[in-house]
Formats: structure tokens, sequence, C-alpha cells
């Protein structure tokens, strides 16, 4: 496994690579939620490169960048065993070199959602998206379904730039009582990991609510809400019942739409999702 | 030459391009300033394709949009003569299909000088050169000095993006009596024709005060504005000597230097610029 950190080391390396590449860009700290999207790119292509990279952009100024996880090591030995091809681990300076001013927004998928909690964030997350993209040239990047709306931005911002990169987008992995694997669950204390279970629990309500046919999407809104309201170390942001494709609030649920939420548990902010329809 | 009109028949096309391949986006209406970028291209490289495409997204809601000129058939045998070997020609369906809301923005560049009057105008050059570069996948690209903050957005944003495409700004071609050549030279009648010199005449007027050592920016910037005052057919949107790289506003020239103006002739806007030092 090659491990590059500028950016003329990585086009050399990719230059020599067999295609199609798969691309799985990360923030590193790892879990299995990671390596499944590794192992479907090393199931789909012939080369594959991952990149770590904990992107200053998509934090906001009162967000955790200083003290998200990082164990680099860890991470590439991670890599390493399931067969990985090439690492990029830049720094903030190769990525955003002084005088950098170039930004890319998706308008109305950004809006909403994590969009209104975290201002700017989106913005980070698809000029990274697109300078990776540009940096790795993959066939296909693999993004995971838990972050739901990240993973349409991503879709919408190669479709409407016409990258030539095909998004390939995983289920969501999560521990045996459901909980969605996150970097950010090392945050929780035992007591509010067991708490952090009420997304699940809140998402698996309404899952069947509208598998009994419930329709009115408020209906499936509000059982959510009354589900994280139960939970005392829980504290909710928002509940999502939204179309799919477009993330716009639903007021009937008639064909694939998309459970989402925010909610604190202590300091930590979780996120969670499930599909429907 | 190919002449293709939806991306999936540009992709296969391209795909069978001997490379290094060479491209040269236009708005179409060519005059020899693009076929001089084109034959930049020829000399590089061994595949060469252009785009034309009228870009709705860099014209304001009060600009010349629908009246921009056309002459495809004209334009297509040009490029036919100088032995391009594919042309894109997209409808603005194919390149701003339904739902489409992704941005790309150059930010301290695109302020000031044409940004300042044109609201949005580099917002949609941007947008339009990294989805371009993305559907053409050239390895070098092919721009004219005589939009010289294009250019400058342009290269900032293909190294801000990472894109693997060498930009190549080749020099403002002229006519006879120095006026730059333009499309839009086309809008003005014979009497405007002849006083449209005069930014040719001012720009002249302040290379050679800088010749003579003068290093005081807004001296450069009166002679610009005096001579242009001088003719009655014309009116001063902006003069400039700004820094070449920033373009920012000099008060003492010392290194390289881009002296830019903006004019109108009648109705037509007219823009001119020489770089010194």
């Amino acid at each position: 496994m090659k491990i590059v950190a500028t950016l003329s080391e990585l086009r050399a390396a990719r230059a020599v690579l067999p295609e199609p590449v798969g691309f799985v860009p990360t923030m590193g700290f790892l879990h299995a939620g990671h390596i499944s999207l590794v192992k479907a790119a090393k199931k789909d292509c012939r080369g594959v490169a991952a990149s770590i990279f904990v992107n200053p952009a998509q934090f906001g100024p009162n967000e955790d960048l200083a003290k998200y996880p990082r164990d680099l090591p860890r991470d590439l030995s991670m890599l390493e065993a399931e067969g990985v091809d090439l690492v990029w681990t830049p720094t903030p300076e190769v990525v955003y070199p002084p005088g950098y001013q170039t930004w890319v927004t998706v308008e109305k998928l950004a809006a909403g959602l994590e969009g209104d909690s975290r201002p700017g964030h989106f913005r980070g997350v698809a000029t990274v998206v697109a300078k990776l993209f540009n940096a790795v040239q993959p066939q296909k990047a693999y993004f995971g379904q838990k972050d739901a709306q990240q993973a349409a931005v991503v879709r919408r911002m190669a479709k409407d730039l016409d990258f030539p990169v095909e998004i390939v987008i995983c289920p969501t992995l999560r521990e045996p009582d459901g909980l969605a694997m996150s970097s950010r669950n090392t945050y929780l204390d035992p007591e509010q990991r067991k708490a952090a279970t009420v997304l699940f629990k809140a998402l698996s309500a309404a899952q069947s609510l509208h598998g009994r046919c419930e329709r009115d999407a408020e209906a499936l809104r509000r059982i959510m809400r009354e589900t994280i309201q139960a939970e005392p170390l829980a504290k909710l942001q928002y509940v999502s019942c939204a179309d799919y494709d477009t993330l716009e609030e639903l007021t009937t649920v008639s064909g694939k739409a998309l459970l989402s939420m925010a909610v604190y548990v202590g300091k930590t902010r979780l996120i969670d999702n499930f599909v429907i329809g």
C-alpha cells in the first residue's frame, strides 16, 4: 500500500493504478462503516484508493474540528489489511494553500436539515469532494447512507458538474443494538452510549408506522419526536420526513422518502436516517 | 471533424481522441482571436476539441444573451478548416437540465472590475468551465488574454479545484487599428467602430507613460480616463491599474500589472487590457 501526502506524489501513484479505480474518501478514525465502503470498492474495481483528511472547511466555527478523533497508524493498518492500493493523507495546507478562494455550492439540497444546523457545512463537503475527484480521478466513489444529505449533495454535485465518476451509496452499518456507526460515537460515555440507541428506536417506530400504512408525514415526524423526547439524555435538534431526491419536507408519503434526525446526547451530536417506501 | 450535441456522444468521441487533448471553449461567432487559440492547441496537442455554447449563466438579466451574435455553420467551417477533431455544441438544456443547482465561485478574483459591473458573471464562467473540463477532460485548455479577469478566474479555479488541466493564456488579437477582436464588435456602426479605437489609444498612452518610468498607478489610471473622456462617443465604465495576479488596485506599480478598462460605445460594452512590467 502506497501512502502519499503531496498532490504530485498522489498524481504519480494514481497514474500507475489499474483501472477502474474505486475511491473511498474519509476523515479517518475508521470503523466498520468505512471498511464496508472499502470492501465494496475492492469488489467492483481493480484499483482502490482512499483518502484520510479531516476537512476544516466542513466544520463550523463552533464545531469539533480540533477534537475530532484521529488515529492515523490504526487507520492505515486497517486500510492495508483490506488491500487498499493507495492512501492520500494531505495536510490542510496541501488542500487549502494560501490564496485559496474557490468554493462549490449545491443550493437547494444543502439547505434545510443538516444545512440549517451547520451553515457552510455542505459547501465544505462539495468543495473537498470536487477537489478529491480531480486529484484522484476515480471511476467510482463510495459514500455511506449514514450521511444521507451528504450523499444527496455529492450525487447532485457530481451530476451537475459532469464529473465522470459513478457515485455509489452503501448502507449504514450499525452496532448490534442499532446505533449507526460513527467516529463521533467515541465521544459517548457508557450511559450516553445506551441512550444513543434512541435514534434507531425512533426511526424504527416511524418505519413501523409507515408499514402499517400511515401516509401522513407529520404523524411519522411526531412518533420520532415523541420517542426522542422520552429519552432524558437526548435533546432533539430536528426530525424530518422528506422526499428522497429533493429532501423537501413531505405532507403525504407516496414514494421513496427519507426519515432523518439530529439529536444531541450530552454534547455529542448524532444523526441517523432510514429510507422508506 | 466530429460534431456532437449530447454529453454521452461527447464522452464517446472524446474517448477515442489521441492525447494530449487541447481544448478551446468558445461562445461561437468566431474571429481570428478564437482561431489563434485553436492554432496554439493544434501546435501543442495531438487531439483538439472545441465547444460552442453561449452560456446563459454568465449573462446578467439586463445583458445581451438573446441578441448575442450566433453563426454556427460559419463557426463549424472555420474550425474544420483549422483541423479541429471534435466540436461540442450542447443546448442550454444539456448543460443546465431541470433541477440544476451547483455553482462554482472564485471569491476575491471575481470581485471588482468586470465582477462589479456584471454580478454573477464569473460564477457563470467558473461553473461552465468546470463542467466543460469534466465533460471534455483535456490536458490543456486555451483562453484569450482579452478577457483578463476571466483568465485569472479560470487559472485560479483550475488550480484551487486541482483540475489536471494546464491553462494556456494566449495574447489578444487586434485589428490593424488596434481594436481588440471581439464578437461584440459586430454591434458597432461605422462611426462607433472608429471611436472604439479609443480603448487601445488609452492603454497605449498609459503603457507609454509607464515606459517613461511613471510608477504612480493613479497617474496611469488618469491618463486612461482622460483619453477615454476625450472621445465623445465613448462612455467610461471603469479603468484599473491592478496587480497582475490578485487584481487588487495598485498605488505604486512595481512588478507585473494589468491595465484594464470597460467602455460603452453606444450601447456596446467593450473591454480591453495591457499587461505591463
